[in-house]
């Protein structure tokens, strides 16, 4: 049989023939162990399938049945009278590859694997699926999974999911896509979205991406026009360079891509690995990764549905200010508590909507935001949600309206009226979005239908909406970062030829300074005269620092002396060093002292960097000193950054207030911003070869420069280490 | 008619006469504007009075109708054959108090005011609430709002409620008793926690508290032994006085007051006082007594009857750590990432739990917390479930079993297998509490109903699961504070005759030092000869102060002099500020220069006090320094506090790790104890006259003294001016 696909593709690399696209569009699948047993994955297929109007051919495999569900099948697979453009198998683990082989002789495009038992059951499990991947990509056949559920496309009336939740008359459609590393996760958001009327474009549970792997169905859900905003349930990233690709494709695209990552605590990610063998590498360069394309992190799939279902009528639509429209006054109380807690400001009304109001509310009431329509003068379900609606929705200060609903003698028709009023001001061009907020039990489950047929959105959790309100804020902070801007004057490349291992505090300044970040002068004296001589042509008061291979925490052994006075303290002070040095340490090699201006900031930051096996290295910067033991308080990017983007950095950190004004006078940010540019971009030149750096203190305010880095640390591999490893993660 | 209740309480207060228990068991209740019509208050309250099964006299009154519901029907208040304990009134605002004028008439016990528009309606309405309840009083009748919903005691099958979500076959019963403020919440909560099978001994609603208030209620509650655990809802707390004392009994009968509390924010402070006319007073102040009684306080309804559910088997016992049972890998990982963000510790399992689930799941899953039932050997709903939950509530280190539950092929079985694990060990004496989060939409319906009728406790929302968790942990911390011990050596009283107003600094650290509080030495000079001499006796460096009643912000106007390091620097510093003072605050009097000896702690902090309106004096104690502008690092008690307390306050702080290790050494933190005490019992000893103290910053780790107040602001008020307001809070 000539198939038209294979014809328009002659000249491209066989494993690549299927796209996305293809297997959503099959013209016949084939269900390997179809059944009409719904209690079998197979029978939970086939149902599906038929259910759901697939207008495709459909070979059931089954040699038990002439036909299941009316449908005529086949006893094996060499039997299927065409070659099936896509398979769904759910066959034992111990079965899967020799079925694999089969659907590769009959020219199967692409095979969704349900099977779990693979890369995500240990070493055993992991040789069977490089297996099966080789079987199939001998003969050009794509795999999604193993270890999946399968894919849901309510706009191809395609459903390839051995999911119950599937068997509804009809799968609501919608703007959103999903794309689920678990199938638990996949099945359950979309069935509690169906229950509030929230429908997708497609969904994909991707399992362990033996073969076809996230950003494959992201790519496709970019270009799709039928999906706005693609919503995602991550375990870790299996390709960060792709990762950031499509992360970059979808901002520029306008479509925002909401990201629940499983594994961001040490708990999470034990259990994340042990579940799809994600190893969810640092978080930290994760969550950089994201911030830099513009990706919004989330916690909970329910509040990203929600917020995936406001943002799909106008995806780029920033939060703004919030108007409350509620049944109770009580119910306000809480929820403007709440929004004031996560941060998002409240709508205070113009004239023309307390205009609008006046004559429905109570004198003392009129005007005020949240909106008690359990107050009205005409009492509720009397139209006053109408009007009231539709005038908060009308005031152009509304970002958003949030509607907590109490129970109340008529909800229904008071959620009727919500409706009314909001497509009446719909109608008027005031398309602001809504949430309601259902709040009672049962008592609101006719009100919940009024919703659901209206496309109204609305959700039975104060708690969700207020998640997903504070993320719309974040998201509408979020900018894709320019490529970075080389700061001027920046040597060709870090001479570190002659470095290896843990680079002293000597050589690690050298480097810094060489790169443009101001270090405290200083110099290595090899005895206490030469330390005079050294300290005579600086400027006092002096630190005195031993330098010995032997010794790492150099003020736990007498090794480190402040505020010296002259040079002759100086003297006086490596002398007495090195007797205290050989009584505390014996045997230590000292190869020297370390004379130092001493400096002292009015803010103590610090400036680190790392290797992410993953995303390469990262920058954190922070505040330093006694800070660092009571807050959190750190900004990480990855290298190589300009300083537009560390003054984003600097923005987003506590001391951020300090820096701008300490104590009534602003500190230098943009040497702060300079430094922490230079640095990223020191270690991106070390390339492969940087492993670990730490500058700690960075003194900020210091009366001789506006920054001045007084310790540092660096930690560099082999020459040859580094070459290894880039060939191993190119493999 | 001659009644038992009258006879029994004849010499006391006529308007005491009847108390929460009597209102709770009627002979016979009076509805008036009774109706058929459920668009009506009279008409709802009519229906569920009769649905519900109360078995006293019914008296509708309705001057158009003979019968009700089958009821015989009255023509007017006068007309009823005998006086009714109690009577519900949901009339017009206008006819409120002809209504309770005739009720009180009829020799009425209790009459529970529906109508709106009383002291939740500015002036007026204040008015008219003032004389309904002259009308009342006067007749000895008690009131139950106005600006209420009713109440409603599934335990005594009595409803007095106008909420259309008590139109149910049957109310679940159960041990958790609800007082709120506003009805539409009370009537929220009983719905929705009606929906998850978790049932109510009493509920009232109590709107304007006109006369009974929060705290008759809650004792009624305290000493009602079908009532386990109290949930309030409250807006502001009418008599501060009573709710401690009823707090206190609360705790000490060991029964848990959780208190979802609006107007924590300025925003729900304004929106709370729009409706219902309750002052939220100080936030601080209130969650301080809170804190002080053992009192729970919570930001939302649904995770408060969350927590009361899963407390009501056992109200004492503390959370421990969780064990995490699921369906899905992936749910489980969110789980835990959940779980660490909230502080909640996961069980690490004993070997005899691991030995019991090792032939259920792989070896690479063997003993993990969350255990995968996704991936158990034999697949789900074989029966896994039982043995699992079974196995991991017997686990001695398991404090409560979370178990999140995604779409499976058959949810229903898999929560009947949940069940049945969990009474086979509860059977065996492990009865460890859970919580199911139940994360499908429809497709979890059925299993739903399963958890309800086994009276199994289920949340559809993770998020909720997480908040009662962590409230949880924080109540398994609180302790009632015991009365506070005096220090050693206070005066009898602070010497304050001469003082008014703002206090200056040597006035107000005279005082903190007469109270053993430590203060830098320091004396005010009359002149630059005067600070040489003064600073002479004293030990340097010094620090010189400008003293000047027209100066407030000394250092901006060249007023503080910091370093100088001899007795003539002082002089000559105190020349110079002299002039500097002339030119910049021309015509400020200058009474002095205070000559103190300098202080360089290793840690600032600040020690603050001020007068609640309703809670008296309170004290706050936090970081200090650069640490105001970074953290919000405070903790409040009310005072007077002994050291103890103020030990547990300074281990709120984040701080306290700084305090018990300063870069490996501790600081003096019995020392910080004892000031923020003597602190107190400053404040405290003052009385009336206290209106506000600052002392900042206090030095931690001064060479010279543990402590050090080195600045101090102190505001009194006028002699007089304190009884007065004392009268008027007394009125």
């Amino acid at each position: 049989m000539e198939r038209d696909r294979e014809t328009g593709t002659a000249g491209s690399p066989i494993r690549d023939r299927y796209t996305v696209d293809d297997i959503l569009s099959p013209r016949s699948v084939a269900v390997v162990g179809a059944s009409e047993d719904l209690t079998k994955f197979g029978g939970r297929i086939l149902k599906s399938l038929v259910q759901h109007g697939f207008g495709g051919a459909i070979f059931p495999i089954n040699r038990a049945r002439q036909s299941l569900l009316g449908i005529q099948c086949y006893s094996s697979i060499a039997a299927v009278p065409a070659p099936p453009d896509v398979a769904v198998v759910a066959v034992p683990p111990d079965a899967v590859i020799d079925t694999i082989a089969a659907l590769a002789a009959v020219h199967t495009g692409a095979v969704i694997v349900i099977t779990a038992g693979f890369s995500d059951a240990g070493p055993a499990g992991a040789r069977r699926e490089s297996q099966m991947l080789a079987a199939a990509r001998t003969a050009g056949m794509r795999i999604i999974g193993p270890n999946c559920l399968g894919l849901i496309s309510p706009a191809n009336n395609l459903v390839l999911c051995a999911s119950p939740a599937l068997f509804v008359p009809q799968l609501p459609q919608g703007a959103l896509g999903l794309v689920s590393q678990s199938g638990a996760v996949m099945a359950t958001i979309f069935d509690r979205a169906m229950a509030r009327g929230v429908g997708f474009s497609h969904c994909f549970s991707i399992g362990n991406q033996a073969d076809m792997e996230l950003c494959d169905f992201v790519d496709f859900l970019i270009a799709d026009p039928r999906t706005r905003v693609i919503c995602t349930y991550l375990e870790g990233v299996k390709h960060p360079d792709r990762f950031l690709q499509t992360a970059q494709s979808a901002y520029r695209a306008g479509k925002p891509w909401l990201i629940v990552k499983a594994g961001r605590t040490a708990s999470g990610a034990a259990a994340a690995f042990s579940h799809t063998a994600s190893l969810a590498g640092s978080y930290e360069a994760f969550a950089a990764a994201c911030r830099e394309c513009g990706v919004l992190i989330m916690d909970d799939p329910d509040a990203m549905i929600l917020l995936a279902a406001a943002l799909s009528h106008d995806p780029r639509r920033s939060l703004g200010a919030v108007s409350v429209v509620t049944t109770s006054g009580g119910s306000g109380a809480l929820t403007v508590d709440r929004l004031s807690d996560a941060g998002v400001p409240l709508v205070e009304f113009t004239d023309a909507t307390t205009d609008a109001l006046r004559d429905l509310y109570p004198p003392n009431l009129a005007g005020a935001n949240p909106v008690d329509m359990g107050a009205a003068l005409g009492g509720l379900a009397t139209g006053v949600e109408t009007q009231t609606m539709d005038a908060v929705m009308r005031d152009g200060r509304t970002g958003l309206v949030l509607a907590p609903i109490t129970t109340a003698p008529d909800i229904t028709k008071i959620c009727e009226n919500l409706v009314a009023g909001a497509q009446r001001a719909t109608a008027a061009g005031y398309s602001t979005p809504y949430i309601v907020i259902m709040q009672p039990g049962r008592a609101g489950d006719q009100a919940r239908e009024v919703l659901r047929a209206a496309r109204s959105l609305y959700s039975d959790s104060l708690d969700e909406a207020i998640r997903a309100l504070a993320a719309w804020q974040r998201l509408s902070r979020l900018r894709l970062l320019p490529e970075a801007l080389k700061p001027a004057v920046l040597p060709a490349r870090p001479a570190v030829e002659a470095l290896d291992g843990a680079v002293d505090e000597a050589a690690a300044k050298r480097l810094l300074s060489s790169y443009g970040i101001p270090v405290n002068p200083g110099e290595v004296a090899r005895d206490a005269d030469d330390a005079e001589r050294i300290a005579a042509g600086l400027r006092g008061p002096f630190v005195l620092k031993i330098v010995s291979p032997e010794i790492v925490h150099k003020s736990d052994v007498g090794g480190v002396v402040l505020g010296l006075q002259t040079a002759e303290d100086v003297r006086d002070a490596a002398a007495d060093m090195t007797r205290t040095i050989e009584r505390r340490v014996p045997g230590a090699t000292i190869t020297g002292y370390f004379v130092q201006e001493m400096r002292a900031g009015k803010l103590e930051l610090f400036i680190g960097a790392r290797r992410d096996p993953q995303f390469g290295a990262i920058i954190l910067v922070g505040a330093g000193g006694i800070l660092v033991e009571l807050i959190r308080d750190v900004a990480v990017a990855r290298a190589p950054l300009d300083t537009a983007t560390a003054h984003l950095l600097l923005d987003e950190l506590a001391i951020a207030r300090l820096l701008h004004g300490y104590r009534g006078a602003a500190l230098d940010a943009g040497a702060v911003a300079d430094a922490v540019s230079r640095t990223s971009w020191l270690v991106h030149d070390l390339g492969d070869r940087f492993e670990e750096l730490d500058i700690n203190p960075v003194l900020v305010g210091d009366p001789h420069e506006s920054v001045v880095a007084v310790d540092a640390r660096l930690r560099l591999s082999s020459p040859g280490a580094g070459e290894t490893r880039t060939m191993r993660s190119s493999l």
